[in-house]
Formats: structure tokens, C-alpha cells, sequence
């Protein structure tokens, strides 16, 4: 029998969020690859093996499962949202570029529902027009390179969606990207905090720039900025298809 | 019986990827508005009516859908894709900045996978660092902004996704696009071509900026294209988790 890897998203957490081909590329697997949590979201069965290990061993954790696969295992890697946005799929390339041995291995990857889609979809259509995605973690980029990124996006007028805003570890890095998109953008730009989109937990809210508080996100939110003509209507937060 | 609007996302293509969330308001509606193209992915069955709409009628289709929710009906708006990428999300908050009365109406967004996490998916992890989507239609929007905006996306080394890239109607818009990619980011820059993706019609293909051609795409193509470090490894594409 022939193995494969497939690097899977469970969206945000809702399993109504989960696509077929997923819950499918799980029901073949003999083994689920993934950090502690999102191996957790998968049900235990006869014949699957979980191997859920920590936070910040990516590259480990491709290794292995490319291993298995190249062991002919049919193997998932899993990863909260899309795999491909700040998740797995990247780590797993990497590990890929290392060992031309492997290049030939059957690799899928599977879309999922990223969090900052579930969370623009949660508060109204704040992505609605032309947008970018940061990760705001420093741990793979210097601060610098995050703050011309800011910059440019907020010239360019784009809405902006932020995974991994703030941690115990780097509270201050958040701080100053508020400071920055203050200066930017000024204190009436809309700014929505959705924390754990889908869950039990979930949280939204939605103030002004000048209202905002490092404390309102932690590492389970995903922050979105609006653009210049992103605005309330109801209870909600959209950004007009179009732009002058 | 009290109505309700949702606002769904049907995915790129492929039913594997229409979440459970979305099959299950499906089932439950008795009205189904949007795109001719996409009214025609829902099964047709007794007690649901599809309504199939010209392209570019978005505000006129939104309306309908609110006034059939307002009367009582369970109405689903379909979108490929997200339906907050690019799609009918915001065209419906429009519609309803004009009508508060209908803004206490139970409406709901339910994501979908949008084209360029399913183009990227299926070429690698373009997308794995920080990244920016522009739709490239002028039809709301003047060309200048979208220069504008490519400069930035370019100064940013943000990966860029591209939608609507190229029409019949604006053969010229993409041209120009491709020239100023090519002079902010050098010849030797990946651009990833994926039409039509997670159908029997998809096709991918990566080349540099240097021999990408206009004719390359149409308007079931969503471009992607790379940062500074995004590369090849075996088959696949991927940027890399790290900045310098």
C-alpha cells in the first residue's frame, strides 16, 4: 500500500466549518500529525494513531510525518484555519526542501476555513474590498520588516487582517502596532477584535482605533482593520465593494 | 414562520468543499438567489425556488433577497468562493445601509474557501507568509488605486493573490498590471496561474514574472504571486514561514 501526506485545515473550529474532503482525507488516515489542540478536535478511532506533540516543533513535526508517509502511512497533518495561512503547509515545504528523497511523495493539501474569514463573516464583510493578512508574531520576523508592512498597508488603503496578534511572551509587540496604525490611519478607523471564532468561547467586538487596547486581543484572536470606508450598518462592520 | 438570510459561500468548485454549515442552510431554504453559475450548483427539490440573476445586478439581487427574508422566507444568497471576498457579503450590507428597517432581520455570513486559498493549496503554500489580494477589476474602482496599491503590496514583499484579472471587456487592465509587478519585483519573481481550480477545467502553471504573458489568465483565474522567497521545491511552490 502506498502512503501520502495530506496537510488539512479544520477552519476555525465549528465542525460545521470542516469540509468533506477533510473529514473524507481523516476517515483514510492511519495517522493524524498535528499540535495538542488541533489533534485533540480529531475523534479517536480503531487503526488511527495521533500524534499530537507542542507548539513551536514544526519542522519536527513535518519531518515525521514525512517520514511515515515515505513508511506508506496514510498521514494528516492538521492545523486550525487553512493550512496554508501561518499553519503547516509552509513548515512542511521546508522539510520537503531538505530531502529531495521525498519530493516525489504523494502530497495534498487541503484547504479549510481561515480565522480571519470566519471572523470577517462573524462581524459582517469587513474584507469585502481589496485586503492583507499579517502574521504579528516576531518569532519569524524582525519587528522592522512588521512595521514597514503596516505602513505600505495602510498607504495602500487596504483593510487588514492580523493572526497572532499579542502573546504572554511579546506583550509589547501589539502596543506598537496599534501606535503605528494610529498614526497611519487615525483614531475613527473601525478596528474588530474576534476572538475564537465559532467556538463556545467566541467574542466580537468593534471599536474605533482611538478606543483600542493592546488587552483586547490575546493569541486566540484575529484583529481586523477596516480601510477608509469600512463602516457599521446594524449590528455589523462591512467595507463598500467599491473605491474612489 | 419567521424568515432569515444567509449569505453562503459555496467554495471554488468542487462539492467536497461546500462546508456542512452551508449544505445544511441549503436544505433548509426555501429560496436560493445569485450568479446564474452558481444558482446552477444547487440541486433543484420540491418546496425551494431558485432565483438565477444576471452578473453585475449584485445591489438589485441583494435587494430581492432581503424583501423575500422581510416576508417571512428562509433565503440563501449564493457566492463562490467566500462570500466576503469579492462577492455578495458587502453588497447586501449596501443594500441594507439604505432600508434600516430591515437591519434587525436574522442574517447570517457563512464562509466558504475562496479561490486563492484553493489555487494556493493546490500549488504549494504561496500564501504562507504575509500576503495581500487585490481584485483587479476596475469596474468599481479607478486603475490608479490599483496601481497604487500593487507598488505598495510590492515595497511590502507581501505575497499578492489577484482576482477578476482579466476580462474581454478590459483586456489591457492585467497587461499593465503585469509591467508594474515586473518593475517592482524583477524578472525573476514567481506568478502562479490557477484556473478554474478544484474543477474537471482546473489548470495550474508557475512561471517567472519575466516570461508571464497577459493571455495567461482569464477570468477563472486567480494569480499568485510570490514574495522575495517564494520558491520552488519538487512540483510545488511555497513561501517560507521566516523573514529577514
Amino acid at each position: 500500500m502506498s502512503g501520502w501526506l495530506a496537510i488539512a485545515g479544520l477552519g476555525p473550529g465549528d465542525d460545521r466549518l470542516v469540509t468533506p474532503e477533510v473529514s473524507a482525507a481523516l476517515a483514510q488516515a492511519t495517522d493524524v500529525v498535528g499540535y495538542i489542540p488541533y489533534v485533540a478536535r480529531v475523534a479517536p478511532r480503531e487503526g488511527l494513531v495521533l500524534h499530537p506533540s507542542d507548539n513551536r516543533v514544526e519542522l519536527d513535526r513535518a519531518r515525521a510525518a514525512l517520514q511515515m508517509a515515505a513508511e506508506g502511512k496514510r498521514v494528516v497533518v492538521v492545523s486550525s484555519g487553512d493550512p496554508g495561512v501561518f499553519a503547516m503547509a509552509s513548515a512542511v515545504f521546508e522539510a520537503l526542501e531538505t530531502r529531495p528523497d521525498w519530493q516525489a511523495l504523494d502530497i495534498r493539501v487541503l484547504p479549510g476555513i481561515t480565522a480571519m474569514l470566519a471572523a470577517a463573516a462573524a462581524a459582517g464583510a469587513p474584507l469585502g474590498h481589496d485586503f492583507c493578512c499579517i502574521n504579528l508574531s516576531d518569532n519569524l520576523k524582525p519587528w522592522e520588516v512588521i512595521e514597514t508592512r503596516l505602513r505600505h498597508a495602510a498607504r495602500a488603503d487596504f483593510a487588514m487582517a492580523f493572526y497572532n496578534p499579542r502573546s504572554a511572551s511579546r506583550p509589547e509587540g501589539f502596543a506598537k502596532a496599534l501606535a503605528v496604525l494610529l498614526q497611519e490611519c487615525g483614531p475613527e478607523r473601525l478596528i474588530t477584535f474576534a476572538r475564537a471564532v465559532s467556538t463556545p468561547d467566541q467574542r466580537l467586538s468593534t471599536v474605533s482605533l482611538g478606543e483600542a487596547t493592546p488587552e483586547m486581543a490575546d493569541m486566540r484572536t484575529v484583529v481586523i482593520v477596516g480601510n477608509s470606508a469600512t463602516r457599521r450598518v446594524g449590528p455589523w462592520v462591512y467595507s463598500p465593494r467599491s473605491a474612489k
